[in-house]
């Protein structure tokens, strides 16, 4: 009983925007300090910052222990995946690697903390569904780009290897140069350097850059045309059953009208047979 | 009354299309006025330039006490914000600013003078509205912009601090370093000056231009979704109204039909009842 | 009589597919002709390609006297801007400009004969027209583009004059330098630059950057969005229309059916008399 | 019957899954075989290879026989523009070049091998023809972009032949160095060097990356358009019939009204004539 009266307090406590604000508030002051260690720093702000950063760590700690408290169904609080996210950011924040050789790791996961503010915000976690949503139509326009460069990677190895080792050695060297031609960035020194020893390779640089633009153009195309079509469906199916509730509605309206005018001229046949009629 | 006349006449005159086009005459002189200031000028020009400016500010006062004036209603005029807009902007130009510390400042706000040719250009005050109504979508994608940036900032901070200490030194340097990234301005320049001490920094490089121009390309299709969602439900508004009229026209018409076969019924009803029916 | 019929057989000509495949054909060999002359040559073939250019337009002027007799109706020869545009071009190319001061005129003018290919074929012809009408929107974009360049200009004129002259001299040589980093070319070399003097110059470069992407961007989605309001507009006109004659059509049926039951009615009403009914 | 029989077991494992996966597993074993190559590696290695990369294309030449005897229809095997695309990378990978002088060639189609994946995974089939779909509204629009680049080309090399021959030396070269200042890369490098003799010549640059941003933008907008229509053409087709269906129930229903009154009207006219009304 008790229990369950002060789940309910912590659950009060837990849903306020007051609440969601302070967290916020917490992640902000959390990321400043990280933000603030960039600069170079007196050792004992460095001290200071330490304890601080345990201190929010645990902090979240607390936090999430509260929020899975409020939670009833305690199978279902580990079925979301934002509150997994939160989970492992802090517990992996608080692991004591300060002094072993993946400290490193810890001190990167410690900057991940400032992911907690999509998992905090509404709005961002939104937006983050939303760019999940559209990953898979990516998939496939990724594995093609992928057979471009591989492609191109081995053509270009073989053809301009010896002309520079450095940017064409291997197939890893060629894709990264490709990437940096399709971004644009000093292409042209790339293709004078080759066109010098074979003129006509402009014809390799100038058909990449065509071929990725169009098929990153359409799939960009493509994307904005699905969003829209879903959206589309989604109010379409709403007026569509706007529209065919106000047809049924009519037809209702005739078949009673039908119904009517059946049972008068059954009245009036009855009433006044034909046989009656004078001729 | 001999203001209310006044009232009227400076009304008349402030909202004649020759007015606005005199005004934007100005603006354009004034304009032209600092552009010419930007030339290596004689002394003798600078400062028939200075009276000559001045002027201008004088002639913009007298223009919004004109309009203030052929306002009825003077409350409305300070509710508008193209009109406290154009105030701040006058006043501040007519400041004596020339001597102090902050003649800078002044000079600077002369330069915004030019800015009222888009509250004077109806065209350009829609333009500028639309801007400002797309701005809030923007809003929590530069929220979620800022979370990638400050992440990408401490570990390239972290990671590439030592190699170059110009372009990662702290925090704000690594951002401004990752938004030259973003623009593939020279990224490859950066790119190679890592990859020599860590060789898989390219995972760094290219995560960080993936996920910017995906975050980026969403927004876009985003914007352009919603704004053309916009558009459609206005129209949609409209034809849906035509369409419920259409449909109450054709309910009202049955109705009045079913009247008519209601009277109908109950008059053969009456005047020839069922028991009359010969058996 | 003799001048209608050879206006007949000249317009029986001039509307064949061949004769446009053959103007495009010489076209095509100018065009190479002009190339060919760009590469280093004899002066023998540069004599030769003098005749061969003279005998062009010659031809040129011989084809469009062949449409303007092929014309039945002179005066609409001239009111078609496809028609002044290629007489102008011929007449212009006609011209003995060789000996005179102004023989690089009508050396570049020579050069624009092959956009006559654009007004033979009538694919291109359509994508110019398209073209024209979408200017017209870009027209007050283009101005508050040219509003934020001149006031950004004016600041960097004010802030950058010292730092590099060369970029920000004077205001259009500023309005240069911000279409450059517009263009992102290059532009962190000005940022770092002017940062060396104002560390906080940044704000200048970033703004701009972002203010021009965002009104570019605006721009873009407000055209595709009016291109496809347009085009829906013309649809929805055809189905709008369908639907009305379709709602017509009911309504006529209904209400057809409504004055036969009124018919009906009166007749009934005649026959059998509520007075007649037995109480 | 024999045959028949082999035909159907045969054609019973072409279509599995498994197969399909077992192919895909294949090709990117050749891939990385390909890939593998471009590394520095032992001569050993490199034999090992050569009988590796042989045994692939064995093992494609049995795939494709394996599925050409699946097919009932002979005749139909060889009218699939993909059959074709396989037969031809395998037949051509299995010549034996390596000790000729095309021996280059030999290497280059082993490489294509690759794009076997498209023509095996139908996700990437799929993408391939939307790809070819788009390709004819490509086409007049590159035709306009290369009388632009003509024309520019022509221009250039006349005006600035003697700065740099070798960006404007002839009309090819010129046209690579046009196609550099579309893409952005270092133009401002080229721009400087011309505008120190003639200091106009930003009038030149500038026109072509308005002009030619201005066209390719509006080819995108147009490719997005028609895209979108076609979507909502094929839709609008089905919610047309859907209405239609609905309108010609409703008339149905109301032709049905329509007979029974009049059907009751001519026994109420036969059985009360209205010459027996009481006057």
């Amino acid at each position: 009983m008790m229990y369950q009266k002060m789940q309910a307090r912590i659950s009060g406590v837990v849903h306020t925007t007051a609440f969601e604000v302070f967290i916020i508030i917490v992640i902000v002051i959390s990321a400043m300090g990280i933000g603030a260690e960039t600069f170079a720093l007196s050792p004992e702000f460095r001290d200071v910052m330490g304890v601080f950063d345990y201190g929010i760590s645990l902090f979240f700690l607390i936090e999430i222990s509260f929020r899975f408290l409020a939670e009833k169904n305690k199978a279902q609080f580990f079925k979301s995946g934002w509150n997994i996210f939160d989970l492992t950011i802090v517990v992996v924040s608080l692991m004591p690697l300060e002094y072993s050789h993946i400290a490193i790791v810890g001190r990167l996961i410690r900057v991940f903390r400032v992911l907690r503010l999509i998992s905090v915000v509404p709005e961002l976690r939104v937006l983050i569904t939303s760019l999940f949503k559209a990953m898979p139509q990516f998939g496939y326009v990724l594995l093609l780009m992928f057979i471009i460069y591989y492609i191109y990677g081995a053509i270009g190895n073989f053809l301009f290897r010896d002309i520079n080792p450095e940017l064409w050695g291997n197939i890893t060297l060629c894709m990264l140069t490709l990437f940096r031609i399709m971004t644009l960035e000093d292409w042209t020194d790339i293709l004078y350097e080759t066109m010098e020893v074979s003129p006509y390779s402009w014809v390799f640089f100038l058909s990449f850059i065509f071929l990725t633009t169009f098929v990153f153009l359409n799939m960009v195309i493509g994307i904005i045309v699905s969003v829209m079509e879903e959206e589309r469906m989604k109010r379409n199916e709403v007026s569509l059953l706007d529209q065919q509730k106000d047809m049924a509605h009519l037809i209702t309206v005739i078949s009673a009208l039908k119904t009517e005018v059946a049972a008068l001229k059954s009245h009036v046949r009855a009433a006044v047979p034909e046989e009656n009629k004078p001729l």
